[in-house]
């Protein structure tokens, strides 16, 4: 059996503005007994996501925050060791908020188990949270119809990829935004976008225009700021904005109101914001459907992995700057 | 009959900032004459609104802006001089996008017969389009359900204070936000919100959650700006903004941004921007359900009544500062 030592990436302190891998910190803690009704789960893979970011600081959010010390909050697949839940045995593949740590105790209800068959780290994105976020954020709240023009923000990314397919999927006409020639040749490759648009170089809002002529009547925002700003510019009467994240603000320390709700009017839209733990009663619907969109090559994905528990903070820091190509992930054994 | 002279107040220079009476001009032409299909109306009353501050602009809006010389666009009720549609003939009572002029042409299919037995002017707010404004925007945008704590803004206003007393007909807790004494006392007495918050003394935001202890789950907004923001700050998971105007930001000359689209995460919120001309074909359900309104006493009002077309501008300058005490209206004859 190996040596069970149980190491856990904690915060070392508040990030100001971006983070820096300082604010992280290694530690040692013996692996922890399953109580009762709970499961302990050795990690394959840990997630690295934008989210985690609103964690470590203390502004008000939908979830609490970080203490310092506190194990840093993701999501991760591994293999149950010891079960004291019916439903889980030694040697099943789960994921669950387990956090950036190789050993991890659950209550059975808190993980979900991984169908034989797939990938287990698709469970970290498109079976899991980001295609879920994409799938109920375009399904539900955005809501195209066939031929609407669909706009999405960050569309490179583990969501705004799985979101432009499924609008793809509907019979939309899709544009993403990204920013670098990697992620640009994906957006047009790999994830099949009508157009895409690079924010890193020249005027965003002339290329949107470009690429937009008859406007835009669905946009599907992971990012805020001065894209948005271009994106808000062309909306059509009747245009659905959703609101799926912001991470051009996550790193202000005091963030700037980007928007003017009289906006609304002009076009009478929509904006709507979602959480995507709010459709976890619906999860069982969607899942099979994505994984139907997988297998069938509807949907198609690329995963940017780091090795190693401990490189887990660079990923992290990585992915804010917008150095990774594809899903983020940390394999941990 | 009378002397047939048309006087007319025409846009004399666009507004920079906040209007004054010399942007405006007070002309004297022939009285128009009717073609085939139309109808001349001589006006008896002339709305003043706040929408027609962004007539006189140049920004992008959702209708066209008037040209200097044009004269100023408003809704007004008269009577039927001459017609050429079938429909109306000598001395019907009708209303209409007539301007602030003694005369006027329009097509039959433009203006709206008034029922007998009403008083004509009510079709210029409580029976008309600021009727119409709050009767869609709380009911199809905002959608309150019972016991919902829903929040007006601009709330003794014309549309505030009918869109309050809907939400209370609705059977929800309703508090207003609006700025003085008179304009306090009108919220608690004549409108019955439950509760009245005056925004121009002391800590808007403490005052709001003083009389929010359970939140916002329902902001009907007219104002938009630092009032807004106050009131964004007590959402509810789940919570819905009408964006009905942003009178607050009108006379600036550049619009700032004044939100942050990522609250809309944290409360997974719908803000929706509406225009009350999308609902025309749905103007014969709501008519009659606010004039039972009027009449049984649910919907109580107040009328601010200039003398005199030529005091339009006067009317329309004290209404933009908040002098005006109930709907502003001018009396033509």
């Amino acid at each position: 059996m190996a040596l069970r030592v149980n190491r856990r990436v904690t915060l070392a302190a508040r990030p100001v503005g971006f983070p820096q891998e300082s604010d992280f910190a290694l530690e040692e803690a013996d692996v922890p007994a399953p109580g009762a009704g709970e499961v302990l789960v050795r990690a394959r893979c840990v997630s690295v996501d934008p989210y985690q970011r609103g964690r470590m600081s203390t502004a008000r959010s939908y979830a609490r925050g970080l203490e310092i010390g506190d194990v840093i909050t993701a999501q991760a697949v591994g293999e149950v060791m010891e079960s004291n839940d019916s439903r889980y045995e030694p040697g099943d593949l789960a994921v669950g908020q387990l956090g950036w740590q190789d050993y991890a105790v659950a209550r059975g209800g808190a993980l979900r188990k991984l169908p034989p068959g797939l990938e287990p780290q698709l469970a970290l994105h498109v079976l899991g949270a980001t295609g879920l976020t994409a799938y109920f954020g375009m399904l539900d709240v955005a809501k195209p119809d066939p031929g609407d023009t669909v706009v999405v923000s960050g569309a490179a990314g583990a969501v705004g990829s799985v979101a432009g397919q499924i609008a793809r999927i509907m019979g939309c006409r899709t544009v993403g935004i990204a920013g670098g020639t990697d992620k640009l040749a994906d957006l047009l490759d790999l994830y099949r976008f009508d157009e895409a648009v690079d924010y890193k170089t020249g005027d965003v809002r002339a290329a949107v225009r470009d690429v937009c002529p008859e406007g835009v009547d669905v946009y599907f925002d992971n990012v805020g700021g001065r894209v948005s700003t271009a994106v808000h510019a062309l909306l059509n009467v009747g245009a659905r904005i959703a609101i799926c994240g912001q991470v051009s603000q996550y790193n202000l320390e005091r963030i700037e109101p980007t928007f003017h709700p009289g906006l609304l009017i002009v076009f009478r839209a929509r904006m709507q914001g979602f959480l995507v733990s709010d459709y976890a009663a619906r999860f069982g619907e969607a899942i099979p459907r994505l994984a139907r969109w997988v297998t069938n090559g509807d949907i198609r994905y690329r995963e940017h992995v780091t090795a190693g528990l401990e490189n887990a903070p660079r990923a992290f820091i990585g992915m804010l700057n917008g150095e990774n190509r594809g899903k983020a992930l940390v394999k941990v054994m």
